[in-house]
């Protein structure tokens, strides 16, 4: 009787392994080939599941938005106001091997998405579903009073994705910014500042 | 006698056609038959000029650098305080062709960056003279009492340009966003915020 596979699991496994490529040497390292050695399945077993190297790499995005999803699920049962809000962010900055990962193939999906159209979409299905959840973490935040009420949750959720993509994605390339994030939060500041003006001037006399 | 050549200007011309595909149609647009055709120079003369089509694109990162930097001394000739900042910033949202050129050419060289290092020095160096033009404008705007002294221009300087380059790089993808930042600059609500307290929450206090 032949051994019964589990094909889900088996491609979650390979598109971990192809993270892990990512996340120790880069997205060119992530080839079929590197995957098939590290993984121990054969290049023939694996091309069953992934078309090719493309295909691949999006079944990556897809892995590391699903790690990313469940992570998010587990601070919103965890955390609230200000510091979910917060949390919800970091989890996308590159603060350690599987957020690395998911920064690089990002930027790698970036570039792919800026000239084809297909890859587009999926890439603004991810920043949509993002902004979603901040946007979500930016309302629960204002009805406890955390943040300013008259702030717009949907466009200061939009700017809040972008600056912490845009800081991800620069600290790829300067080891000093992503120093920085490692040491301390720049998510926090920004969103301090989005604290109701009266107590804010308030929490700025009290520290005097 | 032979006609006299500037090839400097010449190099420039043709990297100027670039952006101009680029702007119209993408970075994959932008190949040296393509820059031919709408140059009217032969690819043997494109090809003097720049060795492969990467060269070709990185004299064109280049040129953009250099539009680029005319106009920021232009606005640091004409601006100042907290109006200058949010017109340094927003030279680097794609909100004309030449911007939108800008933008789509760094999210190439992002993804060249991640894998390349010579590549990835010149992003880098790109990025640090950004940060620097806005930390100049950051400093200037505190002396003038426009934002808060006790934020560390640097840090602002460094999340502002993160800011700025995330909400470029997205709206390549979204439409609705690319609408938003035309419509009204969210660059501009971000500094408000960082203005000194008192007078922030005075700000508030009068406008009620």
């Amino acid at each position: 009787m032949p051994k019964i596979v589990d094909h889900a699991e088996r491609r979650k496994e390979i598109a971990s392994t192809v993270l892990d490529l990512i996340a120790e040497r880069g997205v060119n390292a992530a080839t079929i080939r590197a995957v098939a050695e590290r993984s121990g399945w054969s290049t023939g077993v694996i091309g069953h599941y992934f078309e090719d190297r493309k295909d691949l790499l999006l079944g990556a995005l897809r892995r590391a938005g699903e790690l990313a999803g469940a992570k998010q699920l587990e601070i919103n049962r965890l955390l609230i106001g200000r510091q979910a809000l917060e949390a919800v962010l970091e989890e996308e900055l590159p603060l350690d091997r599987r957020r690395l990962a998911l920064t690089r193939i990002f930027v790698f999906f970036y570039a792919e998405a800026a000239a084809d159209e297909s890859t587009s979409a999926e890439v603004d299905m991810y920043l949509r579903r993002w902004r979603r959840q901040v946007a979500h973490a930016v309302r629960a935040a204002q009805e406890l009073g955390d943040l300013d009420p008259s702030l717009d949750a949907d466009i200061v959720a939009m700017d809040l994705v972008a600056l912490t993509d845009g800081l991800s994605i620069q600290a790829i390339f300067n080891g000093e910014l992503m120093a920085r994030l490692r040491e301390s939060s720049p998510i926090r500041m920004w969103i301090n500042r989005l604290a109701p003006l009266a107590s804010h001037a308030l929490d700025e006399w009290i520290t005097r």
